[in-house]
């Protein structure tokens, strides 16, 4: 998009009842700071009532401090019933990666992030398995190993909670990271986890689902990317996408098809998270793309 | 395609357990018959070991005579175990609408077939409402109203089926028609029954399903077209389409999105059907393109 | 989108030089009528420094008028030197649909409007040749013939242009209308009269442009909708897509998969020009879909 | 596809004036020589009366040997006037990847060949700079930099293409290669050299494509992969495709996009052309998917 990462920026994400003069409350909050209005984009939900907006602000020529301008949003929030969440340009987002034994996704995310296409630090690798050891020494990258199995998956995802505490993570990432993560491990990362899982027209019950599909004679191979809730596969959609399959497609290309169209939306969702251009309300999410 | 429907020409759809020499035995017996192949599609499923083939040729030049050739096939297909049809282009098929409330896909299969696009002829629209009676008369086309309820709808049914072998009806489209049709009825048109419905990732159950679109934020509205069977929109899969959709469109916004994708998925199946593209195998088809 | 038509609301666009204060301005002003803001968008050009907003708002429980708010709209439009428009959604746009030989682009929009996607009334079809008036008889929608040669061209243009005013036609469609306008037309009509084209990867010049789309193997076929201008097909871009192609289709395949795209290409962006979406800045649009 | 790389297997590609009897001749060869056809694709340009085919199958059960079957398909390739190609699975081709700067393609095809996706051997990596010794050595391929100047620039595709001799390579790619090849390189290397370029609608002419595309606000960015030919970028076209983009991107995006829409065609490119399911016929490519 058209905003420059280095600059001296925010972003704004605001949720409320909707009711009038919420623009003009929070654009005059911001010309009154001094800070410029570089993107804004906004929706209202009408059959529930709810007002949406991102505000992509400049901050060069603040007349106040960032302090001053928190307060002031504050307020007006708790006047507005607002749920809020300011993030600076200046502050790089700390991304965790978490990754099994397939690579395709965590290459995608590598090679974007090395090539500048994602605002982000990623200091750390996490897998249940050792199998990308390299691949993280290729791009710089501590590589941390966890074995989960059925009996010590409480202590470790406890020490990954600690990991990922001690390294200040914004964001994790599940790569194709085939372990469920716990109730507990999801509500410490509320709307922070962001997980990729292939999809069907219709849908498939049981395992196999490439198998089910080449059966089934599909036509469109699809992935979805979501925030991880307690509801496996169910949390709230960022991005979906697809590509055509036919009855000439083994399993095997399906699978194939499969992961180009996973890494290309979970490389998408992830921008856009790091852009603060998503919001979650229910079960759903608003997009400022 | 590349296929003239005014030549004397003809299409084999065969199937069969793969073995050594099929393509050489018909493409041989075509020969001897002075029929040239205009076009040659073949699949192998490997999993399973069966063959299909697709052959389109010309006629104009024959030695012998359709019923002769057709012996020949019929010879060769009992020593091959093998199923097939054959399909000559100047033997229009003939094709009836049923149609409901809405016309979205009865005016884009009328239009298509107005311009030229559809081979084949379509005596009649049958319908469960008069709302369309106008449209059809625009066409030309004849329109007969059965107004089915619980309680009429087995003998409904037989009039309709009763209609369409008395129109000489080989294949039923099911342009948005609200009626689920019986057992009985499927099975005196199997395989020739196109049905159209929208399809979402993930797959909602239950009644309302733009609404369930709408709060789960889908970003894809699909459709698919498939043949009917007795389980209910789960026959095989003809074609199948995506539209993008983001949380900027209403209800209404997904409905008009939804419309769009399926008239052009179901009139891609029925062309495909009618240019015998398709062939039915198990739970799923393979289209020769 | 998620706009009420039948509201008593309207829609605001703006281009101006970017500076400090902008959406504060127009947030305060309109708040300040008692106008309740819906839906807004706003893009700036950062390399040339240039600021556009769409603000779409209820007029409901306005506390002036309409004339008043205008005014206002002017005073800060004179100050901020911005051009703006401003549609009102109970003043139904009256649109002129030109044709000539083909219809599906005609017989699209037609169907929509009929649909109520479209918000607008078409008083008149225009064309060059008598073939559509049934089509047009079939909509009850008044046709009109004006048989262009290259001499009478200028006086018919006149005819063209008179009807137009006296029917009070705000946005010209031309629907697969084969005549170049001339400048003189289009000064009347400027940035009120949208064109499709077919589009493909390479462009190619001279004529038959499927024949040579066939000849180099292009794997897509596209359509574009944009502004018609003196620059002849060079106008701002309002909508582009494309549909595959490939070797197997033939001349006459390409040009019904360029009608596809044609039709569903141009309906999208007359859509976005009746919702007010549109604007255009030099050689480009700003779409705010 | 379908196709096992690692059994006995072979394709053949033929490509000969239209007649009565080819397919029955060719399928009659293949069986009398014990081979079993797997797939087999056709297509007629009737137009131009020319047919093509391709035909992969199993050699595991061969009566007679390879030399032998060379010679029988050279007897019949003779009276039927036919050019044709036959490429065995267990013969892998050796692929050179030629890069500048930019590593989006070049990654993407390493990924791609450490995944098992493309069935070939990359024994050598060129560029005209040493930016990606690196990446280079990350996948343990051995890199050539051939430092090109105006001067200097025969002499150093003499070296460069004394090096793919030496290394017996069939195919060169351009990994975005900002190099143009010399007549006599490309005489060298006639249909066997794959080049990527970016594809706007409308095309345009000059430099600084991206920002032309930026000034004239596509909605579309694309992508061409076709054999490079003397005829700058306007060699036959293997794949297309395209990404939407809109206003909001800034120039820096439209790069960006266009990078993944490149990767994607010139890997689908590479593959098309190493499993053999492409054929160029004049200006044209005959692609069997």
């Amino acid at each position: 998009m058209d905003e420059n990462p280095a600059s001296e920026s925010a972003t704004l994400l605001v949720c409320c009842p909707d009711r009038r003069g919420i623009v003009a409350a929070l654009a005059q909050l911001l010309h009154g700071h001094g800070a410029n209005i570089l993107e804004a984009d906004q929706h209202t939900d009408r059959a529930e009532g709810v007002f949406f907006q991102r505000i992509h602000f400049d901050l060069s020529e603040l007349h106040t401090d960032r302090r001053t301008l928190e307060g002031s949003i504050a307020e007006v929030a708790e006047r507005m019933k607002m749920t809020w969440r300011l993030a600076y340009a200046d502050r790089a987002r700390r991304v965790a990666l978490f990754t099994s034994k397939t690579s395709h996704c965590l290459y995608d995310l590598l090679l974007r992030h090395q090539g500048g296409e994602l605002r982000c630090e990623i200091p750390v690798i996490v897998s249940n398995h050792p199998d990308h050891k390299q691949v993280a020494e290729q791009f710089g990258i501590p590589f941390q190993v966890f074995p989960i199995t059925q009996e010590n998956k409480r202590e470790q995802e406890e020490q990954q909670l600690e990991l990922l505490r001690r390294e200040g993570i914004d964001l994790v990432v599940l790569a194709r990271y085939m372990q469920v993560l716990s109730g507990e491990f999801l509500d410490a990362y509320e709307g922070a986890v962001i997980n990729i899982h292939h999809s069907f027209l219709p849908a498939f019950q049981g395992g196999r689902p490439y198998h089910q599909a080449y059966e089934r004679g599909v036509k469109l191979i699809g992935a979805t990317a979501h925030y991880a809730t307690r509801d496996l596969d169910e949390g709230p959609i960022i991005e979906q996408h697809v590509i055509r399959a036919s009855h000439r497609h083994s399993v095997a290309e399906l699978v194939r098809k499969g992961r180009d169209v996973e890494r290309s939306v979970l490389s998408q969702a992830v921008r856009w998270h790091l852009e603060d251009r998503v919001l979650v309300h229910g079960s759903r999410t608003i997009v400022f793309e």
